[in-house]
């Protein structure tokens, strides 16, 4: 063997915090917002029963956030983070007087014309939205409580898409009580504080130019989710192109 | 073979529920209030040094507390008893105003004279209260919701020892600052509202004879990780008898 020096690569160089935050928002190119399941709901293309579908699966996911947010908190052993953390859990279960998130889902669901009963039993449910959806809590309950903000972060695409469905919903589907939308309003507000808190940790947690990669393929998992709920749904109820 | 019939015993009757909450009750006696190390802490018989031995491992203790309830919080399908049981995360974590269970043992921390870095930093945590205090919190992220909420009910017996310290400590310890045992005040009433919640689900919950003696092996565990912790500290600290 010979014992010359090897020439060993440095480690890459991270990105700058800039330049990190913009490769995150820039995975939003495979956000759900592009899926034609999703294309077709919000350009008014949908019918009754793919309207319906999509309401009690989506609540599968619904009903999940605030377990997948609890095993951050479990996890996340800075008193400060679980502070500000919890109050996404009482933003979807409610508390005091408040109904919360899970509730004006439950009575979005009421305005397409489904009963409560049968969206809470998630007996429409596809396999393939069952599976994404424990993925993603099984993520957050496995990895590092930082990979879970992180994969939280679709939340930066989140407004985009709720103004698409208020923008789009009353017109196109005059049947749903525009009352039944208030959950997409209330996420406006709400997505917007999350993400900057989420943000912030993301960017200063992943600092190598290895953890920054990670951080991406954290993301594009918890796209990968949302993506794959949207083709189990396209498969069921089928797409109108 | 026989094919003659086989006489089975039918399944064991469970308990009425005032008997089975009887049997619950009646572990008390393994609480760690019987411990030596407990007996010595609030019979007026520790030094300086073995009071903060007992403040800053117990640190530990308090610092997961909120851990574990999150767990429960995110095993937990069940939104009623989410918004309920989160109230115990916001009571050790603090929220808003209210500075919580955690900052108020860091204050008992420095009116016994140990500083707030080297209690949180958990220095002086000896590993038999780290492997029992990790116990807790792998059993109620691992186990049932139910059999983590169940083995919460030492709550049950904690008014009885934070009275015993409130009675005796300002009476032995005349060095610590009595504003310093603010916490143990706080919890008095905490434990008895949270005992009732946490008892109601146990009792509604274990409804078989198997389940009602899983129940109270349930509690045993928890009643061993305080006792063991207890013994760890003894083994450390000594005990004065």
């Amino acid at each position: 063997m010979s014992t010359a020096a090897v020439a060993v690569a440095p480690p890459p160089a991270p990105w700058s915090r800039t330049e990190f935050e913009e490769r995150l928002r820039a995975e939003g190119a495979a956000y759900h917002i592009h899926h034609p399941f999703n294309r077709m709901l919000n350009g008014g293309r949908a019918s009754v029963e793919q309207i319906r579908g999509w309401v009690a699966n989506r609540y599968a996911y619904q009903a999940t956030i605030p377990l997948k947010d609890a095993a951050i908190v479990s996890n996340c052993p800075d008193r400060a983070v679980r502070r500000a953390w919890i109050r996404r859990i009482l933003d979807h279960d409610g508390h005091g007087h408040e109904a919360g998130g899970i509730e004006a889902w439950l009575r979005l669901a009421e305005a397409v014309g489904l009963r409560r009963e049968e969206v809470e039993d998630q007996r429409h449910v596809v396999p393939g939205v069952r599976f994404a959806v424990d993925a993603y809590v099984d993520f957050a309950r496995r990895r590092p409580w930082q990979e879970a903000v992180c994969a939280s972060l679709t939340e930066l695409f989140a407004p985009a898409i709720h103004r698409q469905r208020l923008a789009h919903w009353p017109e196109h589907y005059r049947w749903i009580d525009p009352d039944g939308l208030q959950y997409f309003r209330n996420r406006i507000g709400q997505a917007g504080r999350d993400v900057e808190e989420g943000l912030a940790i993301t960017l200063d947690h992943f600092r190598s130019a290895e953890q920054q990669h990670r951080a991406l393929a954290v993301l594009r998992f918890k796209l990968d989710v949302l993506w794959a709920m949207n083709d189990a749904m396209a498969t069921r109820y089928g797409v109108a192109e």
